[in-house]
């Protein structure tokens, strides 16, 4: 039908969340209809991000530095630890400003279903960074899912011998939501009414 | 919050039809986590579409080649030519399979509101196409909206000196619809039934 090259644009603009094949043509037209403005410099930051953007060996982040800017930022609290599930979460809960610590992303949650264990997620590197002394409180900001709850029981367990304070977020979380879907107020709240886990 | 790089990213594919601030984040975290399926031949696509495709300067389609693939295609019946507003409803009509002539692509439709006159059209190389005497019927495949069909008195009122015979699409799309957003059974029937315009 058209071009091989936006046949080929479009079946991979339909692979994005949030977009259909309908609307995959549509966003290939869009992109094709304003060169310069549009698809020039999306496919010149895709490139850079390709290049540049690396996942945080600390945290797990994404950033263009590693460690990332959070783990680099002098003015974090060392003592706070929040371990989120996916690096969306993290930035919901950076918009949010709710939070002035440091962060790990696990990478998932532990899920039977889909056969994700414990070695499947960023957590030797959690329990190692929970050990250092400077740690005092990790809270554990998964979402209220079952597959959430129940990695967050496993590592409340597993970072009882480190000696710190594990923490969840408060009610308040909307039951099986997830972080990066709630308003910045309900997140706020929730981290202010966070609990012993 | 994320990198900068991130960031521009983010701020681009917002600016896609059908993707908002969110679902942009989440798109670009999506092609940061699959980084070698997606958002390298993504770069890629994008590169080698800004590079390859253009305007075919005889019908108005996007296509790798000039003049396009539908004009060149020696199987298409050279006396049929369809006008619309839009490459997505030359696309549209492609998908449906109920046409075999050539296009011709407007680029839009007249518009008192927004000052688009016929000097802003494809007109002239319309009038031109028309005038080929290989040419016998011009079907006018405008939107069933207000300036489409304005458009279509106009382009009959042109195309009268040229002696071929116009065309509109018979009723069946739905008033105030785009030719894009319909289904192929309709747009076949459309097509079949066409009547003088």
């Amino acid at each position: 039908m058209a071009a091989a090259e936006i046949e080929r644009l479009i079946r991979l603009l339909a692979r994005l969340p949030g977009l259909g094949p309908r609307s995959a043509r549509r966003a290939a037209l869009t992109l094709l209809q304003r060169r310069e403005q549009l698809l020039e410099p999306l496919a010149q930051a895709l490139a850079e991000t390709a290049e540049k953007v690396t996942v945080c060996s600390r945290c797990g982040n994404l950033d263009s530095s590693d460690p990332c800017g959070v783990c680099l930022d002098p003015k974090r609290d060392p003592s706070l630890l929040c371990v989120v599930e996916e690096v969306a979460d993290l930035w919901a809960l950076e918009r949010s400003g709710a939070f002035i610590g440091r962060y790990h992303v696990l990478g998932g949650t532990l899920s039977a279903l889909d056969g994700r264990g414990p070695e499947q997620l960023r957590i030797a590197g959690l329990v190692e960074r929970a050990s250092d002394p400077a740690v005092t409180e990790v809270i554990l900001a998964l979402g209220a899912t079952v597959d959430g709850q129940t990695t967050a029981h496993y590592l409340a367990e597993r970072l009882a011998p480190a000696g710190v304070t594990t923490t969840r977020l408060a009610h308040g979380v909307p039951v099986g939501g997830e972080l990066d879907y709630l308003d910045d107020g309900t997140l706020t709240t929730a981290m202010k009414a966070r609990r012993p886990a």
